[in-house]
């Protein structure tokens, strides 16, 4: 539910107001219509600094703790995902504001945890360059670990007025964590809440960080274009998870799917084109490139297939592993060309084009086959797109039972069948 | 509008629910009533960590911008003071949250800066011990600096939709800030708000606090015990304004006031005594030497003028400057028994005790004569002390003029006549 919608041109899509990235009557209807469509959860990706490429929508601009906090208030049921960094942020603060939105939305928090890999972010905070990958991903596991030690800190107060103290040593308790990167006395001054504590999600794909997803994350969001990437990676997150003591039935794997829609493939063809500019489909093939794929399109014929190693990767790369991982997985199994290619992945994440059952088959296989618990549906233009899906996707996924008809009343927590936390 | 009110005991006033401090129910009750009564401001103080007097309300527990957000999608009109230290976050985010909150409020907001004085708090974010006071104001005033620079740093979008680029160097720009606390360079990735940015509130009573407060205050809130004091303060802060380049008349001055209230006086003061306790006007003078003076209690006869030298204090003293010097300038001045400072002073600030007229009264004499320009209104039990103020107090301010009787759809530098930042 970023900006203008996951499109780098949404902001300019025509019928649309450009300056709606800054207007909270925007991200508020556009969570009325996820609400009004039965979506689970809303979704907000976070960087704290300005993004360079100023021709496409300004990705992220309102707090996400201060956005959601504001819609929670105004719309009942739907889970609230939202993204804030281990490496800029204090595990007290942090911890606070995410049992605060908790307390407030009635169970309804999920954290994304990211390490940030933005140089950009960096210079917003300090004179200091980022840290490299391996710090940070220790600072973000030692964070997750005091973040949960607070949440559980003080007990929920509950039942007849104590005599004379409000809390005791006993149920409020110091955590007295002194690790590498944090001394935190605690406890935390915001009683357990609603859903014991908020939900945890992550996106690792580096080794580092599907051991880190794989330790803590209920919920895993990654970026995976084939099932047989999505069933390789759940392998691998199995084994982590085991190795870390946990169940791995216990984690829900929700993978990005673009979805871009039509009365024909031909109309949803057409529009995904216009979506990058007004060059059809050669131009669709260059951004493609320039963009997503990050590797330079100087010698790729558009009709011969592609070879993989365009896509090589390194663990200690800066920019994130997943999305290279995944392009080369894919051209590796399936020996695509770059025409091909860009019908079925967009803006680093799979894509599904066509019409309105062709989209719902595609989502209702992954999920049958086990190959995904769920969906991050990207939205190309916010927020009429999301009625459009509601409208012509949503009634086939509930007529195959895929999803209900009616919200329940629990926290996100209960509706993902999630264990109680420790 | 702080936890159960601002009465220690208020979470075990009869009838109440003395777990609403963690319930946005009531806080949401609270600023819904506030409005009812056409207050101009909410205000939230805040310390981030579990105070360590377990008898009294936990005085801070939700962080103050998650539960304002809230509370503005449901509450038109009030402005939004809340406070966040300049010692425990960091600008960038600092910056962001207050420019996300002030753009979906459409400009109510007020930020409070504080440099946090309580060794807990330093616990729950490092290992290292609180800096001294002088460091804490020097990073204090270039943590306001950075922030006024980031929030003016991205203009507001508006107007027909550029060709091609959503922002360009000349409307986001760089703050590039490299200083002794910090390196930030920006641009902020919220652009400029509805009020340009939001309204700074200071409390500063060291020598160092109000020069921070001369320097970039448009509210002071501050312990003030007699007009005297008050026109003194009001002399100092005017000195340090003009040291500053700065307009004095734009300075707001809004002490506290306890309020409690009874139809007769002698009904208000056996209310008084309740809010302390079942002891009378004995425990009363106890649990105040023993709360709200910070001294020693041993030797002081409750009807014999009291030393005002039990007051000392110094401008290095780890507690807060302001609560001492006023005690200290209200002894001097008026020379008053135990007794009688207890019926002058509430929880460190001017108490307000007797029938609405009396209260209305005290208000409109410090207001008519310039020692304020509004009021801190301390209610003791939260909600229903709102509600009787309004019912009672509020009639007679507007019937004197001294307050409208309606909203007029300004934002809170609008209505505080406060001119625009540069």
């Amino acid at each position: 539910m970023n900006s203008t919608g996951s499109a780098g041109k949404s902001w300019a899509w025509p019928g649309t107001d450009w300056t709606r990235f800054n207007s909270f009557g925007h991200y508020l209807r556009s969570a009325e219509l996820a609400h009004a469509g039965l979506f689970d959860i809303v979704f907000v990706s976070d960087h704290p600094a300005l993004q360079r490429d100023n021709t496409s929508r300004p990705l992220h601009s309102f707090d996400p703790t201060v956005l959601f906090s504001a819609i929670a208030a105004r719309v009942p049921d739907i889970g609230f995902l939202l993204t804030a960094s281990s490496s800029y942020n204090s595990p007290y603060n942090l911890a606070r504001r995410l049992a605060t939105l908790d307390n407030i939305s009635g169970g309804r928090v999920i954290w994304n945890v990211v390490s940030s890999f933005n140089p950009d972010i960096a210079a917003n905070f300090s004179a200091a360059p980022l840290p490299p990958r391996d710090e940070r991903y220790r600072r973000a596991d030692e964070f997750v670990e005091v973040v949960k030690k607070l949440w559980l800190s003080w007990d929920t107060p509950s039942g007849e007025a104590p005599e004379t103290r409000i809390w005791d040593p006993a149920t409020a308790r110091k955590i007295d964590h002194h690790g590498e990167f944090f001394d935190v006395t605690g406890p935390l001054n915001v009683p357990i809440g609603p859903q014991r504590h908020p939900v945890i999600s992550q996106a690792g794909a580096s080794d580092a960080g599907i051991d880190l997803a794989a330790k803590h994350a209920d919920i895993v969001y990654a970026s995976l274009f084939n099932k047989q990437a999505a069933f390789g990676y759940k392998a691998q997150l199995t084994q982590r998870a085991l190795a870390h003591g946990r169940d791995p039935d216990n984690i829900r794997l929700m993978p990005g799917l673009v979805v871009v829609l039509g009365e024909t493939r031909e109309e949803a063809y057409r529009k995904h084109e216009a979506l990058h500019g007004e060059g059809g489909e050669e131009s669709l093939v260059k951004d493609f490139f320039k963009r997503a794929a990050l590797t330079d399109i100087e010698g790729l014929d558009p009709d011969k297939p592609i070879d993989p190693a365009v896509f090589k990767y390194t663990q200690d790369q800066a920019r994130p592993v997943g999305f290279s991982r995944s392009f080369a997985e894919l051209t590796e199994a399936e020996n695509l060309t770059p025409r091909q290619l860009v019908r079925r992945v967009d803006g680093g994440h799979r894509l599904a084009v066509g019409t309105p059952r062709e989209v719902a088959d595609t989502i209702l296989d992954w999920w049958r086959s086990g190959a995904a618990d769920g969906f991050n549906i990207h939205i190309p233009v916010l927020p009429d797109g999301i009625a459009e899906f509601n409208r012509t996707v949503i009634p086939l996924l509930q007529a195959a039972g895929a999803i209900p008809t009616e919200y329940d009343g629990s926290t996100i927590r209960q509706r993902l069948a999630l264990p109680d936390p420790a």
